[in-house]
């Protein structure tokens, strides 16, 4: 099936008379905006894009699509970094209008929102009775929650918490052909759909409504930064911390090259230029249970050469430190006008060996690297600062990074830690998976998606070696 | 398809030759022993048994079944509820020669191990290195890990630590065709298969091995029993509990005519007899966290009407509170020689108005109703006492259950808790499931059953109409 193609006649009037007349955008020039997601290197365009106000104008714009075969693309705050919200020909349904927090059931724990709802507001909600959503991407101020559902996202707090997947009860999906189907979580009987929607990538279908599971907010928090001189003893330090029999709520690392865009940042967090990683520890509970836990980790993090130890002794001083961190990406912006944002998943037990040998393989294509990652569940960013109107350095750029990944899969990790497949990684996907259990993901797939028009080419490598959309 | 035929010639030579030649029973008199699951009331005979010692011959088996078109049940311990691992006509699979740990991974805190290992052994493993496997089925002692994944078992401390779908990390699957395929949780790209597969009954392949994450023993539990004069306070009780900002990591509820059987057995707690329900309560952590928690859990039972609160202040009288529920089951025997243990989710809220209605609906019927049961999570088992012998009594049994299951369903549950959907719920299917979810369903199972001989009838129910195998 090809893409390139037109629209049929009378679609863009079809789709303008099912929202509102302004939510559709045709025209290239403005359409140009929805090029990329945050991964730049990966554009395209598609032939439209849709912008539904609730459910119902959803389901219409399905219909309509599956009607007319054409394929579509769901699209949050594009935000991810995989190109999963990119569309090249087809139409973009961007739910970026369906932004209704629809209940926050205080007494059940959870709330019911639309898929466009940023991440944070749903903690905004949910803090004025003493909830939160526990996942927390860490670009939760920019990112909604149906595409954190689409990707399955991570964040610093899942190490203890549990990623998305582990947060959503219920879910709304609009099928391919524009049934809307509700499915609940757990233990209900039938196979587990709510499982197999979340981290579909929108190849299952559209996300139109979710459920998602709230927790008290956190009784006390204590957090520390530790200071290296050798990334590889901080990276040994991760493992002494589970060892010592606790799970740290966060467990983060920073590596030198990061630590300096940092600190010539606005974000400056006063950590020593000289220092060639530091690892961000959080623990919460019970006040002594943080207290202990946190003195426990300092203890690991001791043993395993830490050169300093820096306790955050306020809010302040734990909001600089997790500042430091979570700015990391912005501020990679004053070494290089691109990024290309890696992300995989390796055992913990293998961060002392691997976070060189990052180095090594950066040095030898003449790259610089920025690594800062959920340390505490293996789950690497080996990223690479570029410049993307330098073709050489772009070529040198992927050839890294496909080495980068072949490492981790050999270690025993995977392609992706939590910003999906997308259609960056799909031609990496046959690195981790068979040829039958891909055939068993797409029988799986074809099930929802009979005609294929649901982000075709994202996700699941074609059978037919076509690329993607 | 129609299993009610006799075995191709030459399959059962052939399986003698795949695994130990008195690994296979073809004779109906010792076929007996296998008729039945813990449901008693769901029978059926398969034309052989076979009993793989290991991964290699249980492939040899599915294989040799899937070239004669031969369908086949998979069966751990048969402790299961719903008769999912009863076969009528086919074959059985029974792991229960497959009881190997292969792996306790202490420093990674995972075990490796193969599908017919009981639950419990796992943890007696486990606990040499400080570790437990969470979930805790109440037949632990008894089940098999490869059961409890098929049907993903819950348990009564599943209610802070998650059921068996939130512990298992990859799975081996052999498939129909007897390919086996290792599949990894969580974010690691691709459609979730371990979860798809956790809970699927038997209709998508035979599992394998199985890696199961593990967690330090509690440092502290703290324990009691609430004595309540209406069954209802009870109920109240629970949603309360959860109001103060609590999650214990266990909450029973076992009624009147639980501790009345309790009492008259070796199990005797010394329960009042007259308490009309009596809720156990624990809480687990740090000790200052757990007795906290127990406190807030006494002030809100206190709250709803509790008219005793027993401490558990020693193991020793921690472990007759358990044994008082967990013992509940076989001590039913002494009211009748038959139990239909009925499993449905209800939310939490709702418990104070289904309880007496439970009563109301088993007096219609001149029933006698046991309930004992995971209050904190909903999960009900109003279970119905009988004489399989009483035919009338028997149709009265079906009739009621199927009431209660509609007033579950209604007041916003569903079907099965824990025990899955087996070949008793499939008729209930239809009240949780639209046709387009099931065809979803079916579609999904079909994308590693091109055949149709996992299993078949149980869990889904057929397209065409055709009762189970």
């Amino acid at each position: 099936m090809s893409f390139k193609r037109a629209l049929p006649a009378g679609l863009i009037s079809a789709l303008r008379a099912a929202v509102h007349p302004g939510a559709v955008i045709a025209d290239r020039d403005r359409l140009v905006a929805y090029e990329a997601d945050a991964l730049t290197t990966s554009c395209g365009l598609p032939d439209a894009a849709v912008f539904p106000a609730d459910r119902e104008e959803l389901i219409r714009v399905v219909r309509l699509l599956h009607e007319a075969r054409v394929p579509f693309v769901a699209r949050g705050a594009g935000t991810g970094l995989a190109g999963g919200a990119v569309a090249r020909g087809g139409v973009l349904i961007c739910t970026t209008r369906m932004h209704r927090i629809l209940e926050v059931d205080a007494e059940g724990r959870t709330a019911l929102v639309e898929p466009g709802v940023l991440t944070d507001d749903i903690n905004k909600a949910a803090e004025k009775h003493g909830l939160r959503y526990l996942p927390d991407p860490a670009s939760a101020a920019a990112c909604t929650i149906g595409g954190n559902v689409a990707t399955n996202s991570g964040g610093p707090h899942c190490l203890k918490h549990g990623v998305t997947t582990d947060h959503v009860l219920a879910l709304e999906m609009v099928l391919p052909n524009g049934t809307p189907l509700v499915v609940g979580r757990g233990q209900d009987g039938g196979l587990d759909l709510v499982g197999i929607f979340t981290g579909s990538e929108g190849t299952l279908g559209v996300i139109s409504r979710i459920r998602v599971d709230l927790a008290p907010v956190a009784v006390a928090v204590r957090t520390f930064l530790a200071l290296f001189d050798s990334v590889a003893d901080a990276g040994k330090a991760v493992g002494r911390i589970f060892e010592a029999g606790i799970v740290p709520v966060a467990l983060e690392l920073i590596d030198h090259q990061t630590i300096a865009v940092v600190e010539a940042s606005v974000f400056a967090a006063g950590l020593p230029l000289d220092a060639e990683a530091a690892l961000v520890v959080e623990c919460e509970g019970d006040p002594e249970e943080a207290a202990e836990d946190l003195e426990e980790a300092e203890q690991a993090v001791l043993e395993c050469g830490a050169r300093e130890v820096r306790h955050a002794d306020s809010e302040e001083e734990r909001l600089a430190i997790w500042q430091a961190r979570k700015k990391a990406y912005g501020a990679l912006g004053r070494l290089a006008p691109d990024v290309f944002v890696q992300d995989a998943a390796v055992p913990r037990s293998s961060l002392p060996d691997l976070l060189p040998q990052f180095t090594e393989i950066a040095d030898r294509h003449d790259l610089r690297l920025a690594n800062f990652f959920h340390a505490g569940d293996g789950n690497v960013h080996p990223n690479l600062l570029f410049d993307r109107n330098d073709t050489d350095q772009v070529a040198r750029v992927h050839e890294a990074g496909a080495e980068i990944m072949a490492l981790c899969v050999e270690a025993g990790g995977t392609i992706t830690g939590e910003h999906g497949v997308g259609a960056d990684k799909v031609r990496h996907m046959d690195l981790v998976f068979g040829a039958e259990e891909l055939d068993i993901m797409r029988a799986m797939r074809d099930a929802t998606d009979h005609l294929g028009i649901a982000n075709p080419g994202k996700l699941l490598p074609r059978d037919d070696g076509e690329k993607s959309v």
